[in-house]
């Protein structure tokens, strides 16, 4: 496989909610939602999707909770079960600060800092509106602009 | 926020056994288990890691279940509750059928496909082994190479 990743998709369980979210609140852009002409069925996902294009030609999907068990066919998970992290460099220790409190601003709880990690990061998490982690990390080895 | 994503971590219950899979069976890239210097106890998360450098400056981490919990001050999330699907882009169709045939190999479930979306994708999922999604997709609008 080539070391390639193009999309993220999270599950959420209210597109309008998690648009409002990532593009009023944190300020991310986007065309909202779109691709709505398959309503889907009971088998068949809908096809309505936000995509957020980001760097490196990597992009953002917020797809709802239920279309994404039909697509991938799995059972329906529930809220709230992150079994991931976003990570989010930073280019100062003083911005992880910032955009955690803007994140905290629009709603998202923070948790697991902002603090000093032993391997030599500051960072700290928030949740967004479905739960889903995103470390906000400061780490002075990388050269990233923040 | 800056539309950058730097890190996917994902929640593994078994470092070795998950590192065995991306590294062995689907062929990734990786140093393997680093940054075993700091053991961590009940509240400090221990930093053992698994790194794979993805094209476009993206990490795909790979970190114990417990450690990501403790490390973002939250309850730990049972396996298999996956609430994401990371999108892997391929060339041509063939090569859909092929990946996932790799990775049913390895030992990953199929799911969800492959078959074609009315969105116009050919496309099908494959489950890590803590559960989590991968689709792998071919899109003849996008000009991957794959």
């Amino acid at each position: 496989m080539n070391p390639r990743i193009d999309v993220i998709t999270i599950a959420v369980d209210n597109l309008e909610r998690s648009l409002a979210f990532y593009r009023d609140g944190l300020g991310l852009k986007t065309e909202g939602i779109i691709a709505t002409e398959f309503g889907g069925d009971e088998t068949n996902a809908a096809s309505a999707v936000v995509f957020f294009e980001l760097e490196g030609g990597l992009k953002l999907a917020l797809y709802p909770r239920s279309e994404l068990a039909k697509d991938a066919g799995i059972a329906v998970v529930p809220a709230g079960s992150s079994g991931f992290s976003i990570g989010h460099l930073v280019a100062d220790k003083s911005k992880v600060d910032e955009l955690l409190e803007r994140a905290r601003a629009v709603g998202a709880p923070i948790s697991g800092g902002p603090r000093d990690r032993p391997w030599g990061i500051y960072s700290g998490y928030f949740r967004d509106p479905d739960g889903h982690l995103w470390e906000i990390i400061w780490n002075n080895k990388a050269d990233r602009e923040g």
